[in-house]
């Protein structure tokens, strides 16, 4: 990868409850998931905590974007059972010089829960 | 406004079907909404139609970005009944400099039904 402004980003929001928590700030499920998605020391990616990507009826919610590539949100992702495919589907997105990923080649989660997409900005 | 680089766009999903019509290229929800959308002459905004933004499931879809802004997708849309919602909502975040629209502000059915919002690049 080049400079810092065309690494890929894996946004997380930590402000997921996954719907089914109480309020409260404490222990969040998408905090949690950015700490588990960090620790993953993924190649060439650099990892976000946002606060609230709003998507808080399907969350956990993570985005890939990169400058000149589309960007992708996903949901319903659980800090334990989802790090594979969170794994598996950002180093696709990483090879993927556009951000467009084969169907075939994503992981199941990701082709079952994304949440939208966005073209790159400049290129419409 | 300045130069086109920093227009406000608003990207119409035209393959939406509303997830209530069979498959097929006629008449698409989508297609009618972008059509709708652009003959609403809305200053300062490039309307820019987008095959797919993956909401499917949630469409009719739109979304909401200029560079330095907060992205937004907005989906449920009907292109009859929401039309107002879509010129409001869209007037509101041109006025945002950073894409931001306090919740009051919004049209109730962006309040209702916002799918994602991403950061704007190079801010985090």
């Amino acid at each position: 990868m080049g400079e810092r402004s065309s690494q890929v980003e894996l946004l997380v929001c930590t402000r997921c409850r996954r719907g089914d928590l109480p309020d409260g700030d404490c222990d969040r499920p998408g905090a949690r998931l950015f700490g588990a998605v960090a620790a993953l020391s993924l190649a060439d990616v650099r990892v976000v905590p946002v606060e609230c990507l709003s998507n808080c009826n399907r969350g956990c919610t993570i985005a890939l974007r990169a400058p000149g590539r589309w960007t992708y949100v996903y949901g319903e992702l659980d800090d334990g059972a989802d790090l594979d495919a969170i794994r598996d589907g950002t180093a696709a997105y990483v090879a993927a010089p556009d951000g467009l990923v084969p169907w075939r080649d994503r992981p199941a989660h990701f082709r079952k829960n994304c949440i939208a997409r966005i073209p790159p900005m400049g290129t419409l």
